[in-house]
């Protein structure tokens, strides 16, 4: 079997995380599976590379260049020296690191001598956190026994657009990733910088949206990796945040498409993009948890076999604010919608829900209460002539309820609702797309934990899982 | 009092029914009231003149005219007889009649001769089913003892911009038409063309949406009239449609918002524009029944005592189509709304219903079904660089359930949907603004029978009324 | 020899003339020439036709109509009545006229009736002149033994845009123009109105820039005509306009893009437009005096064999206004051009000429005096956010200077300029374009006679000419 | 008096320079006049510090840092040693040399590290050019007696927007200078770094068009200077480029119109961006010659006391390309023009000249050969419906010829075009704004010397000058 692992911050946070991904690449590998690892930053790193920069660029501080490089200079050396028991690789691991540290300090420098942090320069020090550790886990796995080799995003081929701190990779860049990790997986396991691509003109880049997560896609897809595990420190992909129903379940088995319903679901494993390359070669995805290896995790594929649970989970955005929009001379008019959404594009507000109903009356838009302000001055200048009234109010969270078997199923939104009015939580914005996997609805912030807790309830979401 | 009573199509339909009017009329000022009447066209007539004018445009037909002529002559005079009593008020009218007539004849010839009807010279001759009414009705009115005088919506002052088929009222017009009324109520009852205008250069238009209801509210503002009532031939505003619910009740009394919300119900009778002038002025609307001029009707008004029932009324829009855009690249992206939304305004396609929900990966919209050729062609150019997916179906129908007591009501949302899995019906999409005095769906146009009687019955409304 | 052979308004003004076009045509068709002729209307028609037509969308006047009427009936009789001597063929020739009367009467009653007077109806109306002037010509050439058939634009296939009052023929009216009137010219000589086309849903249009010259020249490509004869009252094209320099010669021969140059020369005999068929076919065309049919008048052609002769003439265009934009930004800046004439396209101000010197700090620009209201509202609002000066002055005319051989002649601007320096003329503003072959300038109107005097003396265009 | 005495590259290009220069301001203030230097960097230093930028910012190479530093160093050293007299000032001049340079030094390793050269590092590169030679400028004076202290353009109050490159003072500027150099005039000689600004932030920014000589006029009109004088290594402003008309003679009195018309003479050097200064407060500005300081130069005015000379001067542009667009659709199309110059814009290309004469069928332009390309491809896209030829040329110059006796002076155009005749000299294009004051025209670039020396000789140019 040909397998990408993706190993997220968490899983890799210290020395002793490390060591035990090494274990489990290592355990794997011995089944005779043929393994690209994919590799984050270090707990903390990427942070702290961007805080320091950001720091730099307003005040030159040489003394704050010195401890910085110190801290990551031991905290990646303390790290190789838990990870791996072999002086010898450790030795040559601590001298990468040495070398990344040393080429840190001059980007660095030159941030603090020119005073000007760019987007460009912001990709090229946040890469150091990927690029820092990826030696690291490559030897934790070659003290087991198995050669690993550390390579950067750009040594394996990813090639991105120019677009810093959001760059997309070019059509080619498969080609590229394929040429070159097939011949390297014949003698060893190739230990990749997630999240780190570069330019034709070999400047680095950093993924956008879905970061590393994506970077294992597009290298599963490369190499037509006959699955793809992304491994975190939870157990799968849960019915609804642990934090909010304690009796939350793992999900034994998504549709891609429900994956993407819920990709904002805890620290947004999942981002919609990150799918496209999955669901265009039809590659399982497994999300596993390393503290539980032996468990099957979640698996995410095209077509579940059976889909009993009409909802399958329940997702939830906090922090959001509520527009709503009315006016007579909107009735019937072409081009409301087009002015309104026009005028919040243009000041880069992002929609999350829209919701119109028949009398053509009002637009409601929930935005992220970080975007109200520049919504609400977009929409002051829209129809100058037209009497108009925009309320706001910024109480309020989203709640998403997803699952494939929701579509053609009469009843559910009847229990949904249903579920809230026992509770009496007021529903305040409702939005039902035509894709029918899911409901989702603005309710009070202060609502959302019986809420989401309710409709857990109702569809006996806790009782589900694969024991 | 002081009242403006408009009178529908149906309410003057033939001589018979103008008599009836007449007696309701006079009934009402031997109370002491001043009655301005707003007056529709005879029965058919409206069409019968936008129906010759058209097939004239295309082929010129003198025989055409003069049938066309002689039926309306024959029409209006036997209602003329059948309206009033005396034979002096007939010989008036009549002569009334046949300088309209006239008149009319030459505007066809017109057409005929030119192969033209441009939207100016349809507001010209849509004007004459109106203009040949008015006098009846006053001549009905005038022989049961109280003068009334037939006036132009123009002859009043009710001036508006140059846009024809679809004219606005300019500002000043309702100061115009106070000082040309006031005067007038003294001493008689004016009987006003509804739904006509005239612009500043004497030429006639026709008001657009709304039509005669909103010639009502407008002069109604205009003299602070204490009432307006709208007659109708229904007993007022039903909780639904009486063809598709048989046990539809009246509502006795509704707020402004949920009429406006219920504005699609039967005949349009409430077009939200209509009700500018009444809520600015705050002035009691009532639809009442010509046939049961005793019954109080429905009474509009800007808060109802005592909000009881949380749903009020249930409409339906059928002949609809759901569009549905789905794209990997849309998710996150500002500008995706504004893009759709943009390229449907011009190709001056109408929004009814749109729903995003929270993953931001796709947007239904709801159309016209007549509008769904345009709306294809012209998303099909959105986003070329985006991998999208646009899917629709045209076996669709909105339903709108209404009420002012749904705001801050929790658990009608979970009643509605409950008492539609109950019945299996499903429902395809689901839009509840931020007004929450409305909740919109989509569903199968085969189910819409169903699905409201399953909402009425939920709800009770058949029971309601002011029995 | 195929020709085509179009008169002017002046050469079929009355019947005496047309009776002297019907013996040009027919001495031409003596000689074995097949013939197509394109006739305009009888003097003063198409203005009485426009007048009479304003004047009743304003005010509906049946006396109007009939007094319009009648003198039309008595002017195009006496014209067949002058133009032509057979007494059968007048009769037939007066059923026609009769006929096209009724048809103009009804429409002029539409005109009356509706108060409205669209571009359509104006060009339908407006058709009437060339429609009543084709049978007689038609009959005129009849009766001197050769048969002519009177066709309108539309009958002979000059299908058009929908572009009323300046419509452009469709790329296949030239196919269905050749189909008709090829097999024509087998048994008659067509007598086609020009100005005229008719839509593909045959609603009359009238061509725009160039009307019926731009007929003739259409219909000699379709028919690939060996040359096309322009009639007129004038001896050819003339060196300078003869009002203004009183020695003023004929022009012998002249290239296709003199002769666009000169295209405002002389109430507008050769607009660029219609050139554009005879260019494309290379066809000769002949401008023609119908007072001395036997002169060979100016001949124009694609390049004529010898051209001694740098300067061949100068055309005047009076009313003019020239607006000066200058401002310290503006300099180097690109996009200055772009604004500038983006708002007065905006205000659709057509510009006569643009100077703007090598020191790029202001703009010079001539427009027609009528249009220099719009000009200066446009140019406000331009650059709102640099210092600049507007000036302006409308007491200028322009005055171009054409000649083929002015290319690549040196010394030639050194004549212009000096004669014009010794007639202390002061030069207001120069542009040469690359073409050379034009050299255009603005002059103070009140020099413009002493400067075209000046130059046409300089360059001895009064002893050029072919006597 | 109050003085500003702006000192360009050549005046200060090496020490011995400097010290001429230090003469020339000790001489001047020992007659009591308040003096403020504006100066310019060494010989050849700007460009050395840009070059080795760019080279710094493809391959970083610490080598090439110290390289470049030595020699700056180097240069410096010497130029204070030569230019300065007293030992203890020599002394604390290399103090300052040597902490710029350090700090130089470090914004070089700045880019070298982080492989970019953002606008903002350019300008703060290219401003040490100033920055180093201040310091000497300042210790040169001060060794003859003055006090002279060496600011920057951000220390004296010039601040700016942040356009990098092309910075343009913000309106306050004015009012920070007087603030800051009124007082300090009291007590020493201000040398002020031209060229040189800073952002509200305190970043540096380099002022755009017009530079060093804009740093002069702004400042001079802040302090209401009594004259501004400008030193150059040319005698002042020539009559023609004396390379091109060896008895090109000096110029004594200029109106400001006419010096901005000439702004492109020899070395630009009065950009009409750094006249606007000047104008608007009427200070009179001298271009003076360091090599004979007592001669008067040429003294810029409003307005010279008698204008006898019609011509004053004649420049030169080389490496020009003349584009002509023509078209039958483009005749008397409003329009035309936006669009032609709105697609150049777009691609950014500079219009130099325009030139469209009366027959509205071609539209000429001039534009640097440098943007032939991009001009090229921008044409190609207007009016896709529209049948139009473009033409090109590259082998051509554009003249003009200036004086602002020109307006109003019939003749002169005449005799320029009459001189360039008997030459053989054929013009291809030209262009005479509505200012009068200057005719533009384009001739084969191989005429240039005889042309430009035939107009000097026709105006007796080498015969003027205050001999």
């Amino acid at each position: 079997m040909r397998l990408v692992m993706k190993f997220g911050g968490s899983s890799v946070a210290d020395g002793r995380r490390i060591h035990h991904v090494a274990e489990i690449v290592s355990q794997q590998r011995s089944l005779g599976d043929e393994i690209v690892v994919v590799t984050s930053a270090l707990g903390g790193v990427t942070d702290k590379l961007i805080s320091v920069a950001n720091k730099l660029s307003v005040v030159g501080d040489e003394l704050k260049i010195l401890e910085a490089l110190i801290k990551l200079r031991d905290q990646h050396t303390q790290a190789a020296m838990d990870a791996i028991n072999d002086p010898d690789i450790i030795e040559r691991v601590e001298e990468v690191i040495a070398l990344r540290l040393d080429e840190l300090e001059k980007a660095l420098i030159g941030i603090s001598h020119l005073g000007e942090l760019t987007p460009r320069t912001l990709d090229y020090i946040t890469s150091f956190g990927e690029r820092l550790a990826a030696p690291i886990v490559a030897g934790a796995i070659t003290t087991l026994g198995y050669e690993a080799i550390a390579f950067t995003g750009g040594e394996i081929g990813l090639i991105t657009d120019e677009n810093f701190q959001n760059a997309t990779p070019l059509e080619y860049a498969e080609d590229k990733i394929r040429e070159f990790l097939i011949p390297a997986l014949a003698h060893c396991i190739p230990v990749v910088t997630g999240f780190i691509g570069e330019t034709e003109k070999n400047v680095i880049t950093t993924l956008g949206r879905g970061g590393s997560d994506y970077s294992a896609t597009i290298i599963g897809s490369s190499i037509d990796a006959d699955e793809i595990w992304l491994w975190k420190d939870t157990e799968g992909i849960m019915s609804a945040d642990p934090k909010l129903v304690p009796n939350a379940k793992k999900i034994p088995v998504l549709a891609y498409i429900e994956a993407m319903e819920l990709s904002y679901f805890g620290a947004e494993v999942l981002h919609s993009m990150s799918m496209e390359p999955v669901i265009r070669k039809k590659i399982p995805l497994r999300v596993k948890n390393t503290f539980k290896p032996e468990d099957s995790g979640t698996l995410v594929i095209e077509e579940p076999e059976k889909i009993d649970d009409v909802v399958k989970a329940i997702t939830v955005i906090r922090d959001c604010a509520l527009i709503n929009i009315s006016g007579f001379g909107m009735v019937g008019t072409p081009g409301v919608a087009a002015e309104v959404f026009g005028a919040l594009a243009r000041k880069n507000v992002n929609i999350m829900m829209i919701s119109q109903g028949s009398s053509e009356r009002a637009i409601s838009i929930l935005v992220r209460e970080s975007d109200l302000k520049k919504a609400k001055s977009a929409l002051k200048s829209c129809f100058p002539n037209i009497k108009k009234e925009i309320t706001l109010r910024d109480d309020v969270a989203a709640v998403a309820i997803v699952g494939a078997g929701m579509a053609g199923t009469p009843g559910v939104a009847g229990r949904i609702f249903s579920a809230l009015g026992s509770n009496k939580i007021n529903v305040i914005m409702i939005s039902q797309g035509s894709s029918e996997y899911n409901i989702s609805m603005v309710i009070k912030d202060s609502d959302i934990e019986r809420a989401v807790q309710a409709i857990h309830d109702e569809f006996k979401l806790g009782e589900s899982g694969d024991a």
